[in-house]
């Protein structure tokens, strides 16, 4: 028996669990990865986190100082970033003192990000620039809806539902069917609601996952094709089910505000 | 910020939170109950057990040296008994060094219950008399069954499935409807199918959990109602969603025989 030190957090309710391991000595596999984000046999979680420096890993070529986030999907495939799970990461790298709390620059695969503690604790982030690309559509419980692609790093498929939609009647449960000619690596598909002046409600399907509490990429991918979409500048106010987030943007890219916090630390018992 | 220490356990993947509470100094309520087995915003199980001496729970007035499992589902809801939330108990127990390993008596709001440590690590719990009681129904995803209500200590309604019928198809999205009058406080509903002699395949939906990968006293009732619908004494092998169980049966009560393990220890961060 070996044990791996282990902390569990949650930003509006999308949960992480952080691993340190600062010289790259105990790579992820997709089996490990898969038995720690089990939610019966293992932990459970919606991604792992891994605490790396940068300058241990081979695909990244920018400050090798840095702490780069690796970043996992709970069916052991890889993915570029998350915003929830930025921050829960920062809010690990600062409750450990690994970093300073004022401004934290993460290497992530989707390139460099900087995080911000603002008063009173919400992580702001830098989530980079924001591509709203094509029409598209996506298809849930049999209904088909219209979409629009965005670029947030990673990719996502929007659909803005029309007045009196029900957004919370969308029957998710069998997933969610996208064009796979324009999403050859798959998608995330945001289901968004007008409530109000820059006020969205949204629900998300995410590749690799299934439907979430939250996912930051998701709600900036959101913002900015309603933005587009009302030609309403913002700051825009985003209700997920695990809790309320904020968007905003400036010329060159867009910014995610929200809570994280680390909810528990421990040590999994390792079989061999 | 304060922190409660914890275990994370499973028996065939019905997993359980172990908290240790020696002199009943820090009662569970049923919102820390919520937000502990919360499987996004806390670590998440299908359970907890408290692990408090008898002689400090007031409902217990038997032999106080023993331990007593304060045992409570993921609503909130107080609970009985669970057979595998009874192993993964004694597994803690047993790790922490706090019980013999040959013979664990343990004291529960369904009486006192005996564990034995097998050969291999596999643990066998006396689980009580069974009562294979009258004939009832339940109802699932809008198909209605023919059941067998049985009690382990806690209710159950088993519904033996024809030759033929797809254990796999049955819809359990929307729960199980029952009969109210028979069952007031609720009952949990097993789905069994007949694979060979003495060999049942068997899916739960639990009274305040919904489908689990696994429930003791669920099995053990499948059994008994498959033993006295066929005749054949046993010992009987139940396979589930999360493993595989052994139950045999004396002239007095059934046994569970199955594997049990600790996952992770850690700290809980506790708000206030």
């Amino acid at each position: 028996m070996s044990h791996l030190s282990f902390a569990k957090g949650h930003g509006t309710e999308n949960d992480f669990i952080v691993i340190r391991d600062r010289h790259n000595l105990a790579p992820l596999t997709p089996e490990l990865v898969r038995a720690i984000c089990d939610r019966h046999a293992g932990i459970g979680g919606d991604g792992i986190v891994r605490a790396v420096k940068a300058g241990c890993m081979p695909e990244w070529d920018g400050d090798p100082s840095l702490w780069f986030m690796d970043y996992w999907n709970p069916d052991g495939s890889l993915a570029e970033m998350c915003g929830n799970g930025l921050r829960v990461f920062v809010r690990y790298l600062i409750e450990e003192d690994l970093v300073p709390r004022s401004e934290v620059p993460i290497a992530t695969r989707a390139g460099l990000r900087t995080v911000w503690e603002q008063p009173g604790g919400a992580l702001r982030t830098g989530m980079g620039p924001v591509g709203v690309l094509a029409p598209t559509w996506v298809e849930a419980g049999g209904v088909r809806f219209e979409a629009v692609a965005a670029s947030v790093g990673n990719p996502h498929a929007v659909a803005l539902l029309p007045d009196g939609a029900d957004l919370a009647g969308i029957d998710l449960r069998d997933g969610v069917v996208y064009d796979k000619v324009q999403f050859p690596d798959g998608v995330n598909t945001e289901f968004v609601k007008v409530l109000g002046h820059c006020h969205l409600r949204m629900r998300v399907f995410e590749r690799g996952a299934g439907e979430t509490r939250s996912c930051g990429t998701g709600v900036v991918a959101s913002a900015a094709v309603a933005r587009q979409a009302t030609g309403t500048g913002g700051p825009w106010t985003v209700d997920v089910p695990g809790g309320r987030l904020g968007v905003d943007f400036d010329a060159e890219q867009a910014f995610l505000t929200g809570p994280a916090v680390i909810l528990a630390r421990g040590d999994l018992v390792m079989p061999g």
